[in-house]
This record gives C-alpha cells, structure tokens and sequence, in this order.
C-alpha cells in the first residue's frame, strides 16, 4: 500500500491526499515532523519537506510532480481535462496557489500563526499577518472573477486546480481565516468539492492546540 | 510570431527561452521592468511577474505550465522523456531548481547582487549572500551525485530538467558565483549544455552596470 508523509494543515500535503482518495488510491498516512529533520527523513527526501509519497516502488517529493505522475499512472477519474490550451490553464492556476497565494497568504497567516507555535517558533508577526489578511481578499477576489466565468476554477470540469486551491483554503478554513461573506460564488464552489467524499479525510483533521471552528466540517457552513 | 516579455538574467525566463530555442519556436524578445508594474504589463499578466509569453494567441504567465504546455503542443525535439516514472523525475528536478535551489542561492546571490541594484533597492544583504554562497556547495555536490550515475540530470536523455537547471547555473555565472573547480563533473555537463545553439541568446546577454565575466561565453571556459 502507499503512504504519505505529511503534516495535516500543509495545503501541498492535501492536495496530494485530495487526488489520492479522489483516484481512490489506497494510502497510509504518517505525520511527519520534517522540521525535527529525523535523519531517516532525511534519506527518504533530500529536500527534507513534505509530503512525500512511498508509491510504485519510488519514493517521491514535490506535490506537483507527484500530482501530475498519479495523474498520468491512474488516470481515472481524471483531473486533468483534454487539450493543450486546457491543461495549461489548470497548471497555471496549480502554480498561482502553489506560489503566489502560498507566499501572499498562507505563509503569512498559518504559517505565522499555527506553524511557528508547533515548530517552537515563537509568536505571530502581526505585520505578516495583516498582509496576509488582506491579500486573502484580493485573491477571493480573484476566485469570484475565474468562477462567475467556469463551474469550476480552470474550466468546465473539476480538476487538478481545485484541489490546490481547495487546499489553501481549507487549512485557512480551519483558522478561521476565510471570510465567507466575501464571496457567496466561491462559497458555493467550496461547498461542492467540500462535499466530496475525497474531502473526509481532511475534515476530520485535528492538530493539537487548534481545535477547528464549527463550521470547519460542516458541509452546510 | 510569438512574443517573450522577460528580464535577461531571470533564470525562469532563462528556462523558457531555452526551450523556445531548442524547439526553434521563432520568438520577439521584449525586456519587463515588471517591478514598475506598468497598467499594461498587469493587464498581459494579473500575477505581476515575468516571463509572460503570447503564443497561439494566448498570454501566458508561470514558467513550468508554459514549458509544459510548449512540450505538448510542439513536441519536437521531445524535452520530457516516455514513461511515468522518468517524467516525475525530470518534473521533481525542474521543481528542485525552481523551489529549493532558487530560494536558497538565486535569490540570495543573484537577487541580492543583481535585482537590488537594478531596481533601486539598496544594497546586498551580507547574510544573504553568505549563506547563499555556502548553500551552492551543497547543491553543486548534488548535482554530483545526480550525474555522476546519468549521463544528464534526470536520466540519460537531456530534458528540461538540464534547462532548469542550466538556467539557474548560467545567471549565477554572469556573475561569477559558480565555482568550477569544485566538481569536474558539473563543469562538463554544463559545457555540453553550453555549447548547445539554445544557448546562444542567453550567453549574449548584457545587464547595463554589470559585465559578465570573460568565461561566461566561452564555450572552453
């Protein structure tokens, strides 16, 4: 069976286990506390994060790359759609929250507040945490001008993109650091996928000190 | 004809002209002060950073999902080789480069150095460079490692794994930080990757304020 180092409220972590249990890849989860840098870590991923996949035989870093290989090895059901044009679109928006909403917002808001706790970091910086605040806005925003346009974030169809974005915004859900009252298009959006059975796993997550907010796991939030 | 909006010595700019090249995809160049952040610029590209290709009349911004989508659409000479397994290598490579290696050398050498002045920044952070400085060793040594069991850095067929790597490589060594007397092995790599005729816009590249050294031309350096 495979298994996936992890840490729960990493959004590469669940965007990995998102297209894992949606391929209805069996895998076992085993948290990992990378930044204790255990050196038998250390030999199964050199860069010394995760997650890392233990799959095939192989055992894999980098949550794009693993992506787009258990894409290509269990195609179904697919999340990546046909054609050239599509599946950049997909990628680019994979891209925009892997890199631009990782470094604007989530680094800013969980890392600061949760990451830095655990990690035995010290406190928040509420500069970080302001800009982090209010760039969460600009890109609700921004999810609200792709989705008044797309049923879905890259298109007509679920795909890779929503899972990465659907990653993001659940581990800032969990801090309550997502304003639904922003945006009812990307709450709608976020009521579907959150629905999915895929999605079960990461609701029921509980990191110690944190106990999520109510509306965390209700499907009708 | 297809149009790139980049900065010469952005090595994810870098990566993308070397793959238009090596597939002889005819492309205008065009220089982006993209931190002045011109209304026109952020109307081509929301996200706000180079490079921005316009290219089947599409404008494209996020380096890997256009190189992934050039590969796709124009798959001569192939840049990715066959089979799952050998693809996640090359794509966890590129992801090396582009994630790890960047945040740990590019931007505390290069940036430090190069974007700090060009764009009116102040001066290099000392600390930064310094631990950039020590960081390349590692990845130097890694590089190594990786080809010193395969004839290029992903296996034995050149991808664009070489040119995500080469194109870190060759803007760090527009600025002499790229020690060749640590490893033979490296040095030769790059001489073949060097020598390719891709490569020959990148190594005419002049940034106003900053001569590249003699070697970084010289194919016998």
């Amino acid at each position: 069976m495979a298994k996936l180092y992890h840490v729960p409220l990493s959004p590469f972590c669940r965007k990995v286990r998102l297209v894992l249990a949606e391929k209805k890849i069996e895998c076992e989860l085993a948290e990992e506390r990378y930044w204790e840098a255990d050196a038998d870590f250390l030999r199964r991923n050199p860069a010394g994060k995760v997650p890392v996949l233990k799959i095939d035989n192989m055992t894999m870093s980098e949550s794009t790359p693993i992506c787009e290989y258990l894409e290509g090895k269990y195609p179904e059901p697919a999340l990546m759609p046909k054609g050239h044009e599509a599946k950049f679109e997909v990628r680019r928006i994979v891209a925009w929250f892997d890199d631009k909403f990782h470094s604007e917002v989530t680094s800013k808001l969980l890392y600061e507040r949760v990451n830095k706790k655990v990690m035995g970091q010290g406190f928040p910086d509420s500069t970080n945490v302001k800009a982090g605040a209010k760039a969460i806005k600009f890109h609700l925003d921004y999810m609200t001008w792709l989705l008044d346009r797309r049923r879905w974030l890259a298109g007509d169809v679920m795909t890779m993109a929503d899972f990465a974005a659907a990653a993001h915004i659940s581990s800032l859900d969990y801090i309550s650091d997502v304003d639904w009252n922003r945006s009812e298009t990307v709450k709608d959006w976020y009521a579907k996928i959150k629905s999915r059975p895929a999605f079960r796993s990461i609701l029921a997550d509980q990191v110690p000190g944190f106990p999520p907010p109510a509306h965390y796991a209700d499907l009708d939030f």
